[in-house]
């Protein structure tokens, strides 16, 4: 039985209840695999867009493709019967070719970006990796560094013919030290099997994903992923403490420092943390990871306004303090999308806002009277409306549910035009607002989710198919209001292929033209990535 | 009146007179500037290493100085009397020549680095640091960028006549969002006013040091300070969310993001913090800064070993959980000589290892509750023979005295040789014990103090003055013993002038080379902190 409180219900009653909340589904898929959707990119592959960085020019003729859309095939080597028969020498069981066996690491988890790879490499040791980005350096071969495939920017599959570099087999754990909590890893072991590994050791990962099941700690760093602990233990580029990467030419660089601090030159490792491959191929992590805390409890709560909303995030970071872990929202637009498509029903009454906080303790005692106290005074100060509280593992997935599975409703609902806008806090729900009454009746749902903790608003617009004249009329306007708050157009999700051409809304020509001195230095060739987090056009 | 307890004292008691300890001086000096030391660095300018990312060549001839020994003077530009018109034209009152305003800018806090400087520029604003970069870089003349000067490795002082770029005007405060805890400033603001400044409103600097006095949030950022925080607000790799930096040539690269999470291209502020203004001049910072706790306690205690220390930690975290924000040791050593030299009373009975202890949290009755069970559990099972504990604020500062003022105490008692090593945490207190057997008498001191929560030891050793044969006693065996163990040479205090060389210690060849790329590929001249941060010999 759900435990449902309203206003005037005693809350002392509903803690003592904590565990007894049962109505929702504990189930959390992290991947997807029945959505079919046309690809734009398989339409698109004559693009007008180029990469200036490679020194090829745009066409003058021609329709403007969406800056989205991929650039023209640059001038790499194609694969040829000698390169395979070099991969299968140093990768016996490692080569694929077969297009079935392919298929899945050509497409992107939306099914929005596909490429034609015929050649999928899965190495098992940092050595391999070398061997094949020596060689793929020197015949000027593409390759596209592929984690999980979670990424919802298109930057992690081929777009055209690139060699799959994938690191699933690079799955060892390298050391954990129980006494500093400091984790290494091979870049491709799974992010739910790290939190597996580390809470048999009473220890957690300091970054969770709605992608856990599949997603790697390779690819998590390499994107910067953010996710739901952000809040409490912060990004990865305080978290990562070190990195084993190998350049674009196979040397390996050796960054894997397990060590809290380390002033000695340059801090290497976090140039690549949130490169998305392109520098690139990260083989190894070094991690901090907090202690497993002994007390979680999760709230799902509603409020009527945003403001109300919001006030609620105040309170709550005060009277909760050193125990919040995540302040999570959605709307009522989200709710409505997860009843109908993954028949979740709402566990508590209908409202205009719903937020899911987590609190994370070493003492089940004082963390109960934190929360206790923290609810009676949400709810006798009118900011919420109604809640319901877990603290059984089983409920309190149940009740995450709800925030994580918002994305999968979404695919059930059309297409899905997709944005991760960072705002400051107090402004991210007017882009939803703005955004509903700009498209009037043009779009089928415009809904609004995320992390409020950090100011990071996912923004996502659905209609029956692909539309264009949609699309333009979202973009710019999205991109122009972004920017008009100095926020940034893409939080977490990265630039990947399709937002590449959209980062002079939150970055500098100076900055971006540094980004390009860089990828030069580290990857004089390009072969790594392309076409992918550096725009088309470098002013 | 202090509280002291004893093994059988009653913990309870002890809880609840908190405030009454008071014997201790809360008087916490953060700049020292009656040391009067030879510098070293006066009579080896003609020192026989050279930059060979400079394209010099080691002279073959003449006797090996210290690897720690300045170069020789690179082929800048010397300052004329039009270099001089120029600055004084846009810097009417910032440009400083008189020998006597120039002395505390041309030496280090602890008087062994000397410069000769000529010209201290002090800018207000980025569009001047701009404009005298943009000229330095054009005329080929060196600078040296310069916050509070409060470095221990070289790295704040010119070693030549480098033109210094003070940004102690610097000192404004941008904006404050008190919604988010994201502070924009100045690069010069000092650190200790940032904090009044913070508290006033409710929060606190994720960072405090013991030279908070006088050290510059810009210096802070570009040596990447730890200090006593770290433990619970991480690194500011994490912390800071956004740089403006000047590049050698006049650019101004504004990466001021007042956003938590930003994934549009490469992190590239990532670069500037800890390079020690080899590589730009930090001119404004955008940090989060943590709530302001509603209760802090710190614990002064006492062990008899150091797996003891290691054991109370350990316990420490466990049941300290979430509000633990530091946990600091000092050993016996450290105690005689804040005993002889500052006349600091030991707040406890003589024991080999003293443990400081701060907790910060929003529940005062709660923290006192988890501090309490920790010492009643420390005490009953022998951990920790002895202990005090402070809650009001002046009796807090005059316990964390006994920590931040070692510093202090051991310039004292001779000429220092200072090393900041970071070793896997049960390992730290080993080289103290190792490094006394392995210099018999030696030394007048060997001392060990540090963080034992990010495993950082600070390890100085005394003599009565600069002494060669002790020096070649404890280099490399130092470092030697360092890399044996996956450490690092420098945890918290970076590389400056003193430890450049030492670098291949704890970085493989390869990552010294990509530093090299990194400084041609920002500072092509060189003229940014020459002779720092990077070696003589790029291997």
């Amino acid at each position: 039985m759900a435990v449902i409180f309203q206003r005037t219900s005693k809350l002392r009653t509903v803690l003592r209840h904590l565990s007894t909340h049962s109505t929702l589904s504990s189930t959390a898929p992290t991947r997807l695999l029945s959505v079919d959707l046309h690809s734009p990119f398989l339409s698109c592959s004559s693009g007008h867009f180029v990469a200036s960085t490679r020194k090829l020019h745009a066409k003058a003729d021609g329709p403007k493709p969406s800056p989205a859309a991929a650039p023209e095939r640059l001038p790499f080597s194609r694969v040829t019967q000698e390169d395979l028969a070099f991969f299968r020498k140093i990768l016996p069981g490692g080569t694929l070719t077969d297009p079935d066996l392919l298929e899945s690491s050509n497409v992107d988890w939306l099914k929005t970006v596909r490429g034609s790879s015929e050649v999928l490499l899965r190495p098992r040791t940092t050595e391999e990796v070398s061997q094949i980005l020596s060689y793929c350096n020197s015949r000027n071969l593409a390759v596209n560094p592929q984690g999980g495939n979670t990424g919802l920017v298109g930057g992690s599959v081929p777009v055209y013919d690139e060699i799959i570099l994938s690191t699933a087999l690079m799955n060892n754990i390298l050391t954990f030290d129980s006494i500093s909590g400091i984790l290494t890893c091979q870049a491709g072991c799974v992010l739910e099997n790290l939190s597996l590994y580390l809470d048999e050791r009473d220890y957690i990962m300091p970054l969770d994903l709605g992608a856990k099941g599949s997603c790697q700690i390779g690819g998590n760093v390499a994107t910067n992923a953010g996710g739901l602990r952000l809040l409490r233990y912060g990004s990865l580029h305080g978290t990562v403490l070190g990195l084993e990467v190998v350049l674009a030419d196979g040397q390996v660089l050796d960054c894997l420092a397990k060590l809290r601090k380390d002033n000695t030159g340059y801090d290497l490792k976090q140039l690549f943390i949130g490169s998305e491959g392109t520098l690139g191929v990260i083989t190894a992590v070094s991690i901090l990871c907090p202690r497993k805390p002994k007390s979680v409890n999760v709230v799902f709560l509603g409020c009527e306004t945003f403001e109300q909303l919001l006030q609620t995030f105040q309170l709550c970071r005060g009277m909760l303090g050193e125990i919040l872990s995540a302040f999570e929202f959605l709307d009522s637009e989200c709710m409505r999308l997860l009843n109908t498509h993954l028949k979740l029903p709402n566990p508590i009454s209908d409202c205009p806002f719903y937020v899911v906080i987590e609190t994370s303790g070493s003492n089940p005692t004082h963390d109960g009277e934190k929360l206790h106290n923290f609810l009676e005074e949400a709810m006798t100060s009118s900011l919420v409306t109604d809640g319901t509280v877990a603290t059984e593992e089983s409920k309190i997935k149940a009740l995450w549910s709800m925030r994580e599975r918002v994305t999968e409703a979404l695919t059930h609902d059309g297409f899905t035009y997709k944005y991760d806008i960072s705002l400051p806090v107090e402004r991210i729900y007017q882009l939803v607002t703005d955004m509903r009454e700009h498209l009037g009746g043009q779009a089928k749902s415009v809904v609004g989710y995320g992390h409020v903790g950090d100011g990071n608003l996912h923004l996502n617009i659905t209609s029956p198919a692909k539309d264009p004249s949609l699309l333009a009329a979202i973009e710019p306007f999205v991109y122009e209001w972004t920017a008009s708050c100095q926020g940034s157009i893409s939080a977490e999700h990265g630039l990947g292929l399709k937002k590449r051409n959209y980062i002079y809304y939150s970055k500098p020509s100076q900055a971006v033209a540094l980004m390009g001195n860089i990828k030069t230095m580290l990857d004089p060739k390009g072969i790594l990535n392309p076409y992918k987090t550096l725009p088309d056009n470098m002013k």
